[in-house]
């Protein structure tokens, strides 16, 4: 059987930085040629980023992608890298609209592309069937579907190209690689993290490599892009179902490795909208086998190097120089403390403790306490002069003047950035969000949410383990135990604790995973087992977060992680069910 | 030729509110029945109200509707309105998922239907064929595409249904109607207001009328949803192009209207994918021939409208009781008071004046006058003493401390809010929304926008036409003239004017209709024969704007009047073109 060695680019590129990705597809170029590669395969849209939004209805957007992947099949060339067979993947535009819809607007004009380039031109280009619509993805907004299959033929290997979604599909184009008679299929992928998505990704691709009786090479992006995390775990499988290879997760990596795949019948046919292009392999020999199978970590740690690789890109793509968040002694701001000094180290983290009268000294305590384990940036900025000026001038009282207090915090550090460039950050939790135990404009104020997506009884779990991580290995664990272990506190008011107004957290997270990410009903809920009257007032005080949002704001909607996108609703409804 | 009655009902739904939109379509079956019609006609989803988004995606949600619609054909009959033909919109579900995507998760599982009601029992039911999924539709994304066409046989002709972006698609079920030999078309719709729109349906409706050669009627919804407003102008036109019947903007209307389609040949057969039904018609003759055509006002004051139904909608259907603004004696806050006095009544409006050591006497005299003009409660609250404690705390000079003078006012209006229960308006048009010329939790803060969609120079003209519109009907011209022709000001720091940093509006909103409304790139906007360093100065501003909102706030998220959404972007990106 021919041997073919292929070099998949785990890479993190910046949305709308051709330059800049290039420089990074043609640095693994020239690694997979120095190892003796036959083939590079990028992510995809590698050379732009990915997902691109509306950009992609912006014609000079793809006149500029499409210019860039004209010059970098040049530039291989003249770096002597012209042999190399490299599949990229990017937009192609602009073609005529799909349609003109009922405004008259156009709609799609591009294409989500993969080339091949070798010796110093685009010899082939495919163009994704299936788009995806749903959850995080909007493809079928901005994308034309192909309808053409496109295969290599390369020592005699038949090589079919496929994007993502497309190995999805039961009777896409994966169907069609078996007339193909395909020996190897290489796929491109921009498939974000999930919790448990390795559960799922990896039986696809054995499943698909298996029933095709195909090599599978399946690269995928890596980074943080808003609130999308891309976790790498780029794969190669055999079509008896063995792991040839597989990248770390979570970092750039250069996935090397060996394949025997079936050479095609010399005189088979290709079938109707099969696209067949002859490509040159390399001359000289590749050395001994090639093998690289990297293990994954658990559950609890994957999740925290997800949460920390999406601050990490979105401070560094958007090229702020440090962050600053309110540190209170609590939970929540000690885990993201925690996480930012993780991600872009402690001297770029600026945390500010903002007591109140209603402020324990063990909060203020445990919050001086966690930046000098973290070695942070801290300082002690009070409240209560302002504080006592706005409620005297209006008159406050009650929950109003609990809001003054949240809004002045938020005034405080939102002022901080503003002089220092700062990113602001805002600590709540998805439990906290989805019920409003928050205040618009105070709490809520910043520009990320690092555990956004994070239910509380999750963020309790992160920081012991985060703290027993330190531990194992000889460290000082970052999150102070008191922090943990006390009851959980908005501290608005004289001995406030949150399970005043809130069921326990365990049974409110179970809850808000059937309401808000499962999107069953109240009576969906109750027939599981649950307690009619606490799903009721879970489910009030969810819609009740939502109102108050439309009289105040819309939002809190900052940037942060989205494992799924659980709710996508009308403001202005009242929803049955 | 035999006559029908058409009644077309022009409603204005809230979403999820089965009972109450069920009770308005009961209400305009009664009053079709009594005007002697055969057949009434709803707009598209008026049983659940539109966009539903990703309340598609809910089961409990889908079988409600579900219920609604069997209660809908009980209740009719029971109420003696069984014979009338009703044809009505609803989403239907749930139905097996179209497929499963690459995160597994389910995709749509609903469709956006017409059911034909008669008898107390569903008769038909047509599912929409193509899904627009651009601009502000998502359609594609809940929904699953119908592949059957409908025709109902009453009195001998044949009436042909399908829903809103059917009748835009060439090739479409519309080039079938003449397949199947249809007489009449009936189309529900729920087709948003956009400037000069109705220079793009009518001539729409009237050519697929005259070449289908068969009498369209267009029925679309009316009301405010969130960002956008559907307008009506539900329209019946012959296969002459003749408008035989047209409803007024902007509020409800049963629009009644006799047509004389083409029998149907009695041998004809269905082509295939059609599904036939036959319905009777009533027994009795209408009497004298229906005739209701209204006349359309100008842009400008359509525009008003739209804006004034925007925001009723917004409160009313959210239940707030009042909505509190910071009114400034500038152009903005002004047209802003004056579009909410008369969308719910002065006296459920509360201006507040918030002076800070900046504002000149003249401004604070202008709020006055406009707030007296338009009878809304005014109150004054002076700022300076809760900024000089920040500003002297902090120890801020410079833009820091400006907009701690805005977020200041913001927090002002927000514990209004909070303690009367206030929706809160900002006042940020489009032009200084896109500038980033305003600051984030300060005059952004507010959970409706009211011109956010407004450029500046747009903001002028319709002041000048609200006062000539006054004065045309002996009225009291609500904004004071001074507002209208003093120079623009933030009123931040001595002596500011919008011009030292901005520039001239007239020039700045035809850039920024390019850049931003349109997505046309630096050079092509320099291409057109704009000063290439004005294009570059305004690009950057846009960029930095979104700049400062990754670092802040992703936002100002605030519902309000989009029409056509304009940009869709990454946040984390560098795009190039």
């Amino acid at each position: 059987m021919p041997r073919l060695r292929l070099a998949l680019a785990q890479s993190n590129p910046i949305v709308g930085d051709f330059a800049g990705n290039s420089d990074k597809i043609v640095a693994a170029a020239r690694e997979a040629w120095d190892a003796g590669a036959d083939l590079l395969l990028t992510g995809e849209m590698a050379l732009s980023g990915y997902p691109i939004e509306d950009l992609a209805a912006q014609p000079s957007f793809l006149r500029a992608a499409r210019a860039a992947v004209d010059a970098l099949a040049v530039r291989l060339a003249a770096e002597g890298l012209g042999d190399l067979v490299v599949v990229v993947g990017h937009p192609d535009g602009p073609f005529e609209p799909r349609l003109l819809g009922t405004s008259n607007a156009p709609t799609a004009i591009a294409q989500n592309c993969a080339s091949v380039i070798q010796g110093g031109a685009i010899r082939a280009r495919y163009a994704k069937h299936h788009l995806p619509n749903y959850s995080v993805f909007d493809e079928y907004r901005v994308f034309i579907p192909g309808d053409e299959l496109l295969v290599l033929r390369m020592k005699g290997v038949d090589v079919a190209v496929i994007i993502c979604e497309d190995l999805w599909r039961d009777g896409g184009p994966v169907g069609r690689v078996l007339d193909a008679d395909a020996g190897l299929l290489l796929v491109l992928n921009a498939s974000p993290y999930e919790r448990d998505k390795d559960e799922v990704r990896l039986p696809l691709v054995t499943r698909r490599a298996v029933e095709t009786d195909t090599i599978v090479a399946y690269v995928n992006l890596v980074g943080g892009q808003d609130d999308l995390v891309f976790d790498g775990d780029s794969v190669v499988v055999d079509g008896q179902g063995t792991i040839l290879g597989r990248a770390p997760q979570f970092r750039e990596h250069l996935l090397v490795v060996d394949v025997d795949p079936a050479p095609a019948e010399a005189d088979h046919e290709a079938p109707p909208a099969v696209l067949r292009v002859e490509v040159d392999a390399r001359g000289d020999e590749a050395g001994d086998l090639a093998r690289d199978i990297a293990e994954l970590p658990d559950d609890r740690e994957q999740l925290w190097n997800a949460l920390v690789l999406g601050l990490r890109d979105y401070v560094e793509k958007n090229g702020f120089p440090s962050v600053v968040l309110g540190v209170s002694g609590g939970i929540d701001s000690s885990v993201c403390a925690t996480i930012a000094a993780d991600a872009i180290g402690a001297d770029r983290v600026y945390g500010i403790s903002m007591p109140s009268r209603y402020s324990s000294e063990g909060s203020v305590d445990d919050a001086a306490d966690l930046a000098q384990r973290l070695g942070i940036h801290y300082s002690v900025e009070p409240i209560g002069d302002i504080v006592a000026v706005i409620e005297n001038q209006l008159g406050l009282t009650g929950v109003p003047a609990e809001n003054v207090q949240a809004r002045v915090r938020g005034l405080l550090w939102m002022a901080e950035s503003n002089r220092n460039g700062h990113l602001a950050l805002t600590n709540g939790n998805k439990t906290e969000v989805s019920v409003g135990y928050s205040t618009i404009y105070g709490d809520t104020a910043g520009g990320f949410a690092p555990i956004k997506d994070v239910p509380k009884t999750l963020v309790w779990e992160l920081a012991r383990w985060r703290n027993e991580y330190a531990v194992a290995r000889g460290e000082t664990p970052p999150i102070p135990q008191n922090s943990i272990t006390k009851p959980p506190s908005a501290e608005l008011r004289p001995d406030q604790t949150d399970q005043d107004t809130l069921p326990p957290y365990d049974l409110l997270d179970e809850i808000l995973e059937r309401y808000v990410s499962r999107r069953l009903g109240r009576e969906d809920i109750i027939a599981e087992g649950y307690e009619r009257v606490t799903v009721e007032y879970v489910a009030k005080l969810v819609d009740r977060a939502e109102w108050k949002r439309r009289q105040g704001a819309i939002g809190p909607k900052v940037s942060g992680m989205a494992f799924g996108r659980d709710r996508r609703l009308p403001i202005t409804s009242r929803p049955a069910g």
